[in-house]
């Protein structure tokens, strides 16, 4: 399984996602989920993937090396989109050529699911920071300031927070720290998902990253944020009265 | 959708379940989901259900009027069980019993499921206040101090929550204000799930309920307590210090 959350403010955008894969309960690595394509001063380009690991590994690989439009005839890599839609389509159609290289016969093998779904975030030349999420058929969504976070894999456990503590209008810090206790919530109930978690942060503008790095567990900020937040947890349910529900009605 | 959640602490239980059920999303209604079977003085059974609602409300009805027991021959209600473990077998006796009828050939009718949870509370005679799980499959598990709670339904949104907020040494008023915040983070974050509430309460030794009683919108004490509940959270966050993390590494 998979958590990754990108979350696009005012000032710029977030990506987190954790590296945990796993087949089955008995087969756990580390994968990096978190990929970036950069050309400081030109173009920031950050994927977050999930799903199944040779779809989404073949999807980085034709972004990195590469591939033809069929329409144009023209070869096309993250490094050529001109602008973030062209970006977002160019994935789309790096999903669909990574499943069918997996997947020739559009079947389903063993069971195995080829699904997988992806978060784009990023800034190309003078456009703005912009946030779409891609799925299986190739197929985009983007991110407004109505609903300013988009999720990817095991999106339950870390929604509540988002839901209520983040916005359009927050600070880019403050989005990443309700990003990182988001993902704690989630690393909290699901074993699939788990630490290390890279993170990136992109300030409207810039045309490189701001922070590109990975927690691990012995890092004390994240430490402390776990612990912190657990506290306040308790202490904030201890503040409200206890229920006045006695007897039975109606 | 449904999400119930039973906890069980030293001095008792408290069962809650929300009252949302639908076919579709524009097929929405409100049936009771939480039902009690008590004889003041000899026994409390609190019943939560999920899953297909034909299934479940044959449940309740078999408990209710009795149905024979095919190894003794004999009727057996929510009311003759001896034990809570002979009232979870029963539970699981009567949901094969209901998905019979619903499905008698055991085929899933055009795409329909016909899956079933179910929680399962109380106290007979001089016995201690236990609480199950029943499946589909008319097997049970049963709550532990370890892990003293037990969800059906939607519920992911509302564990992060319980996994931290609660144990078994937690006051009985506790364990039911904390129920009720896992309830508010899953109505908030899935629209199948919603109010009215349904809560019920029983006390170890007590043979009959403390508190069963439901919760609409106009309820005072929890539109405050989601109220304080935003609230705590947004605070919580925000005493956190912000993120230190700049710049790229490794």
């Amino acid at each position: 399984m998979t958590y990754c959350c990108g979350i696009l403010v005012r000032d710029g955008l977030v990506l987190i996602a954790d590296t945990r894969t796993n087949a089955g309960l008995d087969n756990i690595a580390t994968f990096r989920k978190l990929h970036v394509f950069e050309k400081p001063g030109e173009r920031v380009l950050m994927l977050a993937t999930a799903g199944n690991l040779s779809v989404t590994q073949g999807v980085v690989n034709f972004l990195n090396e590469g591939f033809e439009n069929p329409e144009t005839g023209e070869i096309e890599s993250a490094m050529t989109a001109q602008t973030m839609l062209q970006a977002a389509h160019l994935v789309g159609r790096a999903v669909r050529r990574s499943l069918q290289e997996a997947s020739p016969s559009g079947e389903q093998a063993s069971g195995v699911s080829f699904d997988v779904s992806l978060l784009l975030g990023g800034q190309i030349g003078g456009g703005a920071p912009r946030l779409f999420m891609i799925y299986t058929a190739g197929n985009a969504i983007e991110c407004t300031p109505d609903t300013n976070y988009l999720q990817i894999g095991e999106h339950k456990y870390g929604k509540p927070i988002l839901d209520r503590a983040v916005n359009y209008e927050s600070d880019l810090y403050d989005a990443l720290k309700i990003g990182l206790i988001s993902m704690d919530s989630t690393i909290r109930s699901n074993l699939s998902v788990g630490l290390p978690i890279d993170i990136a942060l992109l300030r409207r503008g810039d045309m490189k990253l701001e922070v590109s790095t990975r927690i691990d567990a012995n890092d004390e900020y994240f430490r402390d944020l776990r612990e912190s937040w657990s506290k306040a947890l308790r202490a904030a349910h201890m503040a409200i009265p206890a229920p006045p529900y006695r007897g039975r009605e109606p």
